[in-house]
């Protein structure tokens, strides 16, 4: 039986050559680099990768190429999208011949469907697809999709989970207390990264975060901190990674700041495919000084040396260092301890 | 030189036979009466035309017939939008030689993109593209181009004008404020047939819209109207139009209302690529009473024989007896008549 | 009977004293000046007069001041809504008494209601009142009233219009679409100027509008060049409208710029209740220049001393000289003339 | 020096009679219940107790009446907005005379003013202000207050903390990382009780929450929890709140259906000045029976005779169990136990 989709799944960029071309070899250098840094899964073709601004044949391409990489070493969940639900069907088919766990499919988009059509394009994907399917759910992108939707497609066997990238946290816990009951097995991401750990809280199996890309230790991180029940801890990353996302979101038109980010970690990406005019330019040395800044303080690299920010954490210590004592003094009671 | 573009262009659907596919020859048969019905010009690959829906060969395709099949009798306005801005342009250098006027390309969708973004893309297009471009801002499906942008963007010769379905009048008048003192031969196209007349009165030189595939005659007659100053009586059509149009547009998602409607008049439109749920079903009977009703009152076709609902026009006759006669006191004054 | 309410209303700025309180001798000097630039009508309490920022105390007193002022001149449209809709009902019966011709009352604002609830408070208020009513649709502001609603709500006699400053054009023919059948004597006015002449040729009876406060003989030029049939002209001002309303909304928080115009018409208009910050400063010398060239145009003052930015008008005169030789034309044809 | 605001405050409903006036024993009685049931404050004319649909001396009799009931065992937070900065400023003088903890003051509603404008409204009450003052951040009803905004504001001693209703994490921990540095006793309350869990646990202080006028002990419950470190239980607990929440917000139009929920536990809130169609009413039974379900849940008490449905909650206990050991596997590593 396939495996859990579960954890952290990194949705990547594409490096791109002087000529704008997919640079194969930066691609497979990249997703070794993930790789070793403990993401748990991959996720080709997705926002970050900028899937609707390559052709149908490249993005077949860049999901071969990922699949190939990962040898199976971490499950590959792949955009699959097309133009029409035909065409998707039959990338799902390729995408099952190279390999994939899994393949997300983002609501329709350019139009703004009904729950009934966004119903009826996932029931007519999931009678034919012949691999495990995600829904996508990007509201600020594309059609979005309702609890009552979710809970009627999670009838269908072939889909397996939803990544929701709406950063709802009240709309997840309606979705987990409809469907959980009627479908245990069925897989709850959050592509929000500010608030990835109430996402676990709630519930959430994993999330598909393009921060990912760009500090995979920490994401790792946090999810381990999350599951060991170190939620103080946690939660102080939560807030460096928020930083970090607001840094890179905030800083030009999506994904263009991960991107820069993905660069200062050591690929070379090139430029977007979405032209930029003469005074769009991403203040990359600030960019880099928060990443540094962030990445020093969990000790993966040296701080910069005009120093840091100094760090007045809004969790303060007394409270964590508190909440700890009475989790003991809780579990004493209870005799666990 | 080329003939400036105006009138009302039709943004057509494609006929698709039962496997799915493009049907040449209903589609030549449907092109072939919109022209002898009078439409100024034709427009595939719009959001009418379901563009996104179609594989980028499709599309091509489309373009290819249309042109062919109007073989130079009314002007060709073809969506030219690909998956970035490389194709886009090569797309520009196929429609230059099927043949088109010139091309529409929609500002980029999926993602919502900053001004400076949307600026960047059209340059780089007008810079390469071989064939006049008009922009289409709809930003209810795609990043919105602001006043500020399209006049930076009316410095390109390339670029020469703009389709808006927003339906915002006061930003088409800024719009044409600021851009007509710089670029006199600017063409504004308005996409939103409920405010059509009121976007004539306000300048524009004529519209993309769909309803002219449906009663193409009725659009042609509204427009003869206004050109012809008899304000009144084509605001009475306007509202027919109104009429016919909420019932298209809300009876079903996008563009299915629209299909429907050119099925009542005699074309095999085919089942739409997006799937439709066992519930979602166009009360085709209703559609077809409300549009045999408009038609018939402008002496097209004969009434239903069960009748239609009175008609109690909210401009009153009287009033219009009223503006005239003072049009005419107002025109003896100034020597006129 | 009573008269028809129709033309332009002015929901004028009320100017205050040095220590914040109603200046009544500028209120009444400046309802004077009002009255003979030839405003249709009067109407206090509205949101360019500030009704929310004054105790229910003030606003009786504004209304009878107003009242006492116009003397029956001119008809006045007062804003009487209050915290609930007893109050707002004990209100209607003050406003009968100070020779009010009809009241005017916003929809239940900061909790944004359902239509049903809408309905409910209308109905409560229709049901009680001994003054005609007129509703007050602001969607940017309070509840929406949608267009069943209005419908339903036009059974009660005691309504007998509506103001709507959504200034969507369509939304406003769907409303007297479905009004006028079975109510004649409803009236529409819109509160949108940027729409103005729009507006009156879909059908409107008039309008209340801040502008007029500033303008008052531009606009009501407007309503007259529109009864005279000579849309050309009207549009043309509408232009110039525009002009001035984006200058006077986009410089500050309504109402602040409509308070600056009419403090440049030579009224003490005083500070505004809502308290500014150091920087918030209108550009009153800008706004001046916007103002009188405007008004020079128009013949009513001197141009500025540097003289105006040349006038490139969208409508070129020829399409308005084409569209009267059509105009002529066509009545000829049909015996008119 | 006066005790910090922490905890959770109860926006609470205010009982009317059966000729709409303030039920004076039965508002008594009510806030006499609430305070045994263990609420950490009170929170009279806030958006659940319809300030807006009170006159002027309605609001203050309101505060006078609680402040008398209260006594000093708990804090009472008053709403204070009135009409314009001076009236506020007025009556947070005469909130200091009854006893007022604090006055929390909503920013200014109707017109949408802009960043500057909310900034010098609240600077101009914080300088004048004799008492504590808290400020009100809800969107959806309220000109937002931005992050920026709500930082300069802080530099006012006279201003202690915020209340925001908008529900967004990530916003909250911006405003959190942005203020505490400069204010460490600033306080943030969460008014979006969906979210209460994951708000305390990035930080906030505490929340006003209208839920927990329907369901004191559970709310009260629920903050222990989380003082405790009990994540989990907690987390649970939030998801019954949640469906309590849905059940009462989606019912009717805000607050009614917090307003039925006070009754069901047994106070008799009179009708609504806000009017009700003949079709709108609340299903009271369901409201009833999901409230005695989560209630007897918690064994407050007795199920329904019929029965509650199964609770197959989303944070399944294996979980739960294992972070627990997770938990205490770390503490013994760490040497703290």
């Amino acid at each position: 039986m396939a495996t859990k989709i579960e954890g952290i799944f990194t949705p990547h960029v594409v490096p791109l050559d002087a000529q704008g071309n997919i640079c194969e070899a930066e691609l497979r250098r990249y997703i070794e680099w993930l790789i070793g840094k403990g993401v748990h899964g991959l996720y080709p073709n997705g926002s970050t990768g900028e899937f609707v601004r390559f052709s149908p044949d490249e993005r077949r391409r860049i999901v071969r190429i990922v699949c190939d990489q990962a040898a199976g070493r971490v499950p590959v969940l792949a955009g699959a999208a097309e133009a029409n639900a035909r065409e998707t069907i039959a990338t799902c088919e390729t995408y099952t011949e190279y390999g994939a766990r899994a393949v997300a499919i983002v609501s329709p988009y350019y139009y703004r469907l009904s729950p009934e059509s966004v119903y009826a394009y996932f029931r007519e994907i999931a009678r034919n697809s012949p691999i495990d399917v995600t829904l996508y759910n990007i509201p600020m992108f594309a059609s979005p999709i309702d609890v009552p939707t979710i809970r009627r497609l999670a009838e269908f066997d072939r889909i397996v989970g939803i990544k929701d990238s709406s950063g709802d946290l009240p709309f997840m816990m309606r979705m987990i207390r409809d469907v959980r009951p009627i479908r245990p097995d069925f897989v709850f991401l959050s592509g929000w990264e500010p608030v990835l750990v109430p996402m676990f809280l709630i519930g959430c199996d994993g999330g598909t975060n393009a921060i990912s890309g760009v500090v995979p230790e920490l994401t790792r991180r946090l999810f381990d901190l999350v599951r060991a029940g170190q939620i103080a801890e946690a939660m102080t990353l939560q807030y460096r990674l928020l930083e970090l996302f607001d840094a890179m979101l905030y800083s030009a038109d999506f994904p263009e700041g991960f991107r820069a980010g993905v660069e200062l970690r050591g690929f070379a990406v090139g430029q977007s495919r979405q032209p930029m005019s003469d005074t769009q330019r991403i203040d990359r040395a600030a960019l880099q000084r928060v990443l540094q800044c962030i990445l020093s303080e969990s000790g993966y690299v040296e701080p910069p040396a005009e120093g840091c920010p100094p760090r007045t954490g809004s969790i303060d210590r007394d409270r964590v260092a508190q909440i700890t004592a009475n989790v003991v003094h809780e579990l004493r009671q209870r005799g666990v301890l």
